[in-house]
């Protein structure tokens, strides 16, 4: 039912298989709305849309009737895959008690769903423990209820996980809802979480959803259509979002960017070249009715969306989704604490990312010091390396990659000879720390580019210093020798010196001299 | 003939007016083939081209009849701004003893060029010294022939600036191009540069070229047509553009997106909504004939430079374009080392930058930290700011901003009443520094956006720790008191007391016990 394709980070392609047909992951699903819909589904379709999300409890209050007799796909005019969200934040909100779980439950299987969401009781952003931990329990019951009910193997139903911002009852909620062996889970209602751009705190909520549910079954999260946040979202590993973003945004005069949200009457140019942009003038934009030109934003807004997806899509595919979250993290502060926090969930964001890329690693910035490929590395050597040689010689880096092909490499084996044989090579590449000769052309260690040339970090490589000492002393090294050449090499023998014996040398004659 | 309408950093919006109407800058200029034009100009004109450049040289070959008789706008059918680059690239590489400096000038004022070029001699990208220096004296000495023998008064002249990667020579050639008066400037031959993603370099080049030219011509960049490549050159001051990239990519199977090229045969998603992207899926693109998928390649090449153009002048409106260099710099790390590199040419780049802008700063990374906008904050306090009373209160930033509405101000003035009227009050703000209360409100010391909470920098900020001395020195202040609120100000209070005698406070008690 859920087949996954590729991954990167926590991403991941997926391709999910519903009663109406198959979809590759990550999608994003328009909100329809099931009786006031401005912009026909099928020119959704159109601009790429194969999925929509529309409302059960608002079909079942305004077109109950047509629904239950033709189906939600004849209903609100979509032959793609349907995804019905319960209703649970407008039965919340308005009350309804002609409405129960078991209604709304039945009710989507009678109209034909192809995903449905139990009647769930969103948590929202409340800060009240009592309240979350209340919705979290109704949520669960709704749950056990729904799935007692319902017959058509045929629908994929729907977990949402609640929680709000407690990321112990996101905990509880993910570990007692995966119990219950839904299609899909869900992370329920953080939309005032991404409102506020409090992408840190959306990041903990994922992961921890993400880390207590099963990872071979989608994860949708709700209510994300912004730029920002769904590639975000994705790095994490969710997989479906839904999202009425793109109208709301277009009744307000809101223009979707790469980067954001922009007032179409503060722009002075037009940032896009969808058919949309394409056909008109800023300034004819913001003199259309009110009504056209909400219907156009929403237009334009649904091709950044699409745009959004497929760019993240091929980063995954690329392997570039790290550098992907970089671009996407530089447009807005909140995002990039969100970014630099990666750090601290390594292990979680290493699963998802393979061995052999098929690009090299981009390293701009001090957060690519702990992107996983990296720290891959420095755990190999912490925990896997150990020479067999008691003589080592620290060279500094090269432009030159695979290492071994460097000139001081050749050189170093033209006038020493069989000498070299005795000794162990490594190369001190920062931020990798030490590469061994014999791992250098091993993916990503020749398959990367830098921001700074090996010589010109200014500071000292206080990591590249412990590294140094660690790998001494796990190795029973009796001799080490440090080539220096530069500030940089030179900062690091020093620091390094003072810490444990070693030979500073720059030549291969000094080097020769104290073999 | 060149009027500015906004700044930004360096960058700038223009209108320069030519015989054949104005075109607002940054413009790029895409190169028309005189004789075999894949794309009709027409066409590119829709697309939002209003000028292009074509060559006069070739034109002088293959259509020289043509255009001698009919104008250049009709043997190219462009009826926008036409400009000719000499053919100087054309004339070093292939030798022709038709043409020379003076037939070239005569025929680009006979054609009825609106912008033309002199016949220059590009250095390109050799290191050869006296080679650079030659094709330097050569140029100068083609600038002044040219002007000597055309009339027309309407065409607008362009003089390169030739050098290569000889800083030196650059300043010498932009000092001696300056003197002659031409209604353009132009930096010659930098693509080897370019397409080493030599970032840096290339900065260091334009920025020489635009300090020893006037301010008020514009600046043309030759041969850039990379997404990355125009919005460093808008930041840096240039104005200008021409390339035929969109083609010549198009005709090796590549295809431009926001942040570089690719190769469409290795894409797995079409990450683009341009009219092309649209009309056909990826598979369909790959497998178009060579001939229409080098054209459809070309177009929409043309739509990314476009967007790119339009997105840096977005920016300089918005006041964002330090943000959207940062954005696009993150795309690789050869820009990142530039972008870096920023805080090396602040005085440059600070000149256009807004006293007040409509956005606030966002402040993410450490490169943020010597934007122009907080230098100049700094250099402020360090030159214009003196206290009159003589103690001294040092409080954490806060979130609620201005600072002076802040719970811990009020609170303060509650408590203390006319006490502190007698206390200068000062917020410390990372990367600011320190921040008067009565200079809080000014633009930017309430409008930003910090990746970081006040409290969560986990190292001392020594940066902030000299500027506590510094303007305690320079103030004479004789009692100085710190507000301790969490390990932030609890690591500076202790850092600053090794320095200079303080009192560290952190309730109002305290405070009113010590006073």
């Amino acid at each position: 039912m859920f087949e996954l394709k590729a991954t990167d980070l926590a991403g991941r392609i997926g391709l999910l298989t519903t009663k109406s047909g198959t979809i590759e992951t990550p999608a994003l699903l328009p909100v329809i709305h099931p009786s006031k819909q401005e912009i026909p589904p099928s020119l959704i379709k159109e601009i790429g849309f194969n999925a929509v999300i529309t409302n059960a409890y608002l079909a079942f209050k305004n077109k109950g009737e047509e629904a239950r007799n033709n189906g939600i796909h004849k209903t609100i005019e979509f032959d793609g895959i349907i995804m019905t969200d319960s209703g649970g934040y407008q039965v919340l909100e308005y009350g309804d008690i002609n409405v129960n779980v078991k209604s709304i439950a039945l009710f989507q299987e009678k109209i034909l769903s192809d995903i449905a969401v139990i009647l769930d009781k969103p948590t929202g952003a409340q800060l009240d423990r009592d309240y979350a931990e209340r919705s979290v329990e109704l949520t669960l019951k709704a749950a056990k209820e729904t799935l007692a009910v319902v017959t058509n193997k045929e629908i994929l139903w729907t977990g949402p996980i609640q929680g709000g911002v407690h990321l112990d009852l996101i905990e509880r909620s993910a570990k007692e809802t995966s119990n219950l062996n839904f299609d899909i889970h869900a992370l329920g209602s953080p939309t005032e979480i991404m409102q506020s751009y409090d992408f840190k705190k959306l990041t903990d909520m994922i992961i921890t959803a993400k880390k207590h549910t099963p990872s071979n079954k989608p994860m949708h999260l709700f209510g994300a259509g912004h730029p920002l946040t769904i590639p975000l979202a994705v790095a994490l590993g969710c997989d479906l979002f839904d999202s009425a973003s793109y109208i709301l945004y277009g009744r307000e005069g809101r223009y979707l960017t790469d980067y954001g949200t922009k007032k179409l009457k503060d722009m002075s140019y037009l940032n896009c070249v969808c058919p949309i942009c394409c056909s008109l003038s800023l300034k004819e934009f913001i003199s259309l009715e009110k009504e056209t030109r909400s219907f156009q934003l929403g237009v334009h807004n649904l091709y950044v969306l699409i745009k959004t997806v497929n760019d993240c899509k091929e980063a995954i595919r690329e392997g570039r989704l790290w550098e992907y979250i970089g671009i996407k993290a530089k447009a807005h502060p909140r995002l990039w604490e969100a970014y630099k926090n990666f750090s601290e969930n390594i292990e979680f964001l290493e699963d998802g990312v393979p061995i052999f890329k098929s690009k090299g690693l981009f390293l701009s910035d001090i957060v690519d010091n702990s992107r996983p490929e990296v720290l891959r590395h420095k755990m190999k050597m912490k925990n896997n390396i150990r020479f067999r040689k008691c003589k080592l010689l620290l060279l500094p880096e090269t432009m030159v990659k695979p290492f071994y092909k460097s000139r001081i490499y050749s050189n170093l084996k033209k006038e020493l000879g069989s000498i070299i044989d005795q000794i162990q090579i490594c190369f001190l590449a920062h931020p990798f720390g030490i590469i061994p000769i014999e791992l250098s052309d091993i993916y990503p260690l020749s398959q990367y580019e830098k921001a700074l040339k090996p010589d010109s970090d200014s500071n000292l490589d206080q990591d590249m210093v412990d590294d140094i000492v660690s790998i001494i002393y796990k190795n029973k090294i009796s001799e080490v020798f440090i080539w220096i050449e530069g500030g940089y090499t030179q900062r690091l023998g020093e620091a390094v010196s003072k810490k444990i014996e070693i030979n500073i040398v720059s030549s291969i004659e000094e080097l020769r001299n104290k073999l």
